[in-house]
């Protein structure tokens, strides 16, 4: 097989027309509701794209209201960039055409290249060659297209997902995988800045666009789902670089014989590297995740908590098994927690009932009592001892109130001012608990099946005020990625 | 540590009062609303409780509408079922006046007993010897209470929760795990037979409980949370017994130091067991998991599919990215992906376009068309190589066919008319899909983000025609669950 030629890093502005394009073409756009041509034009027309954009088909004159091209060269301004939606013969007719209007970049969503057989690879190394005679620059081909927000709102993808603006990059060798991570974002409420799915990488590589991320001022935290690797020395390089000035979440697919099988026909990548991959996860600074679920979970963890400065967790629950889970959890997970010192068991004993159970989780029990909690809190985030907590089950006051307040016979009746107390007392504790956070600077990640229903909860969510997980192994393996991104920079520092 | 006798297993008529009462009375019933016994009985009334309810409380005349008693020996008639939600000191003297009324089983809710300290023990043991001097038995202390649907309608526990009735009967020793999984279950739309908390378990034990569920005739999957066992023998008889009977899907807490130390001050369970338990899980005939969340999983998929016999799966993926990682998380739960044979490739060369991939997993590619699909899974189905089906990305067409209709400028539209046919193209296959695994008698298991938005699929999961989930991992657990359940009934039937 033979390897394309290494190119040396791009600096950032090579991608800037294809995350800030001023006007992009779709080749093979089409009027017919069931092609891609035609929902790759729909989706960045619906997305609101603030540039202008240009349907190529020679057999239309207009496409959902835009006028359209015969041809990428009868278009009366060079394009930024240029999205292939043609079948794979004509790529190389519409490359040409793209020199001649002096386009910068293209992205190619046809599949049919070097994921079939060596008549493909041997027709996608011909598109490369072609593109860089022209000085243009090459996604795909077999990919879904990419995603830009903030201003540019450019949703030049396949499937009808308009995901907010916000601080998530995304590059994936899977287009589905990009599509599940957008849809797994939802109930997180975070929002991403660019979305590429990178496809059989031909020319542009995983490794460029993490560079591009890196740079790019709204991208706070990069996700990368990875399927093979075409150059290992590089692209060991740039996640050290990358990992070094934001965190780096990394799924790698293909760990299995099975895996790297279908990785290979899927986007003809050369997996196989998983041995590279586990040696050097460490010192690569990457934060590996076995699950999009995962990934998305560190990702909300690492956008709204300061870092723990080591593995010591506090645990404060509001029911016994939750705790004791959560403590088989942390500790499967290499989190320690740390035996309460003999003046918090002290301090505590006058806080809490008598029946209060003096270890580390923390069991408030069913009845804890107005302040308790957030006592207790602070005493965790006090201490030397402990460079966090995990709080788990907080929220199921609202539950409980809410049925009261149901259930009340009349308006006037105490069921209705006990249940709005309760509602109140625990949106109190939700906003004490955020506060804390801030004061102490150290992680408070919360878990429960009820949290959500906090009043205010999705405002703090969509602030990125506070992490919140239905369940308690997605808290403890957050809470984990947050370990493992200080870590990561301890070592920096210690180089 | 003095332990309380073994009692020689108990028939299963003997537990008939705690699930079937034709009363109860609620001893701590309070005008409190912010106490647990105005919960219990608000939970109790609300639930629709067909039986007779007799609130105890000697400063009341009525609560809830319900006439109070003084105590529970002026009841009117004998009471089936007593829950006791008083503090720990009161519940010998209340044990007395159940004697004296004639009540057969006791819910002691009420917590502060074996596992605070060593008084606590003392007077927990004593309470177990009234109770049994009495001829009553006793469920708890420190427990939520239970619940038992069907006709009984039983909702005598703490949380606002009334789940619907179902196949699904819960032993928990934790109250709050008992609450998670109620809600967990929630979206895989399961109902549940009988659910109980059990405690400290000073008299009925887990084990009691299971047998329980072994022979009632609504229960068709067990699901347990077990912190600690306190007679090792007895307990692995019982589960052995049980595992023939049904499913029995089990999570083991305390599986590390600090979850031991946390159980120990939860429910004074002797955890430490966990040796026993990794030995002895195959013999047994336990399914363990790892969370409430596989369990939930894996009793979805026991009650709507056929099992598998054996581990050899095929992969179906409507987009590439799905399938590399679904065949990872398949071979590294031990399933077995075979490659495709000659005839099966030969077959699907007719029905597929050109590039299809060749391997399993078969990669419907984002362009798969009428009858594709079907004929692809009808394959899987056939073949003698196949135990069963995972099938990846089913749905995405209902998102991009209510997009299209959503976008359509005028009804009359041609989008509108594809946006249906996509629509509708996707329930046939959905419905096809069914009416498949019906007639060839294997497991077909569904992962996918938007799965659930193809017409009639509530309905589909409510009626357990099909198991669906929205991720590739826990489809594969789910698959995995499966495969164990034929393994331990093969072995059954080997001896």
């Amino acid at each position: 097989m033979r390897r394309q030629g290494i190119l040396p890093e791009e600096p950032f502005s090579s991608l800037r027309p294809l995350f800030h394009p001023q006007s992009i073409a779709i080749v093979g756009a089409s009027q017919d509701p069931k092609k891609w041509g035609f929902h790759l034009l729909l989706n960045a027309v619906k997305g609101g794209y603030t540039g202008r954009i240009y349907p190529v088909n020679p057999r239309e004159k207009e496409i959902l209201g835009f006028k359209a091209y015969p041809t990428v060269a009868q278009i009366p301004e060079p394009v930024d960039q240029v999205i292939l939606v043609v079948p794979p013969s004509d790529t190389l007719r519409v490359l040409q055409e793209c020199g001649r209007n002096g386009a910068k970049i293209g992205v190619v969503i046809t599949a049919g290249f070097g994921e079939t057989n060596q008549d493909g690879k041997k027709l996608e190394e011909e598109m490369v060659r072609e593109a860089r005679s022209l000085g243009m620059r090459l996604v795909g081909p077999n990919c879904q297209g990419i995603v830009s927000t903030g201003s540019v709102r450019l949703y030049a993808h396949m499937p009808p997902q308009f995901p907010e603006s916000g601080p998530l990059g995304v590059v994936s060798q899977s287009g589905n995988l990009a599509t599940s991570i957008i849809e797994l974002a939802n109930p997180m409420y975070l929002g991403f800045s660019r979305i590429i799915s990178s496809g059989n990488e031909a020319d542009l590589q995983t490794a460029d666009f993490l560079e591009y991320l890196a740079e790019d001022p709204q991208t706070k935290v990069i996700l990368s789902y990875l399927e093979g690797i075409r150059d290992g020395e590089r692209f060991i390089r740039t996640v050290k670089k990358v990992s070094s000035k934001k965190p780096l979440v990394m799924l790698k697919a293909g760990q299995t014989e099975a895996g790297v099988k279908a990785a290979f026909s899927h986007t003809g990548a050369l997996t196989g590297s998983d041995n590279l991959f586990d040696g050097l996860g460490q010192q690569t600074g990457i934060i590996r995740s076995q699950t999009i679920e995962e990934m998305i979970d560190i990702a909300a963890a690492l956008l709204s908590q300061p870092l723990p400065r080591g593995r010591r967790v506090g645990l404060l629950t509001l029911g016994g098994g939750w705790g004791v889970l959560a403590a088989d959890y942390c500790a499967q997970a290499g989190l320690i927690l740390p035996d309460l010192s003999k003046e918090m068991v002290k301090t505590l004993d006058k806080i809490l009932p008598p029946w209060w159970n003096r270890i580390n989780p923390i069991d408030m029990v069913a009845g804890y009592r107005k302040g308790d909690l957030i006592q207790s809190l602070e005493l965790f985030l006090r201490s030397k001892q402990f460079d966090g907590v995990l709080m788990l089950g907080l929220g199921w006051r609202v539950v409980r109130g809410g049925f009261l307040r149901a259930s009340a016979p009349t308006p006037q009746h105490e069921m209705e001012a006990a249940g709005r107390d309760w509602i109140e007392e625990e949106q109190k504790i939700f906003s004490d608990v955020l506060d804390l956070g801030r004061r102490y600077e150290k992680p408070i990640l919360l878990a429960s099946d009820m949290v959500h229903l906090v009043p205010g909860f999705a405002e703090s969510m969509r602030s990125r005020q506070v992490a919140a997980y239905p369940s308690l192994h997605r808290a403890v393996r957050a809470y984990l990625g947050l370990v493992e991104r200080y870590e990561v920079l301890q070592r920096k520092l210690k180089k």
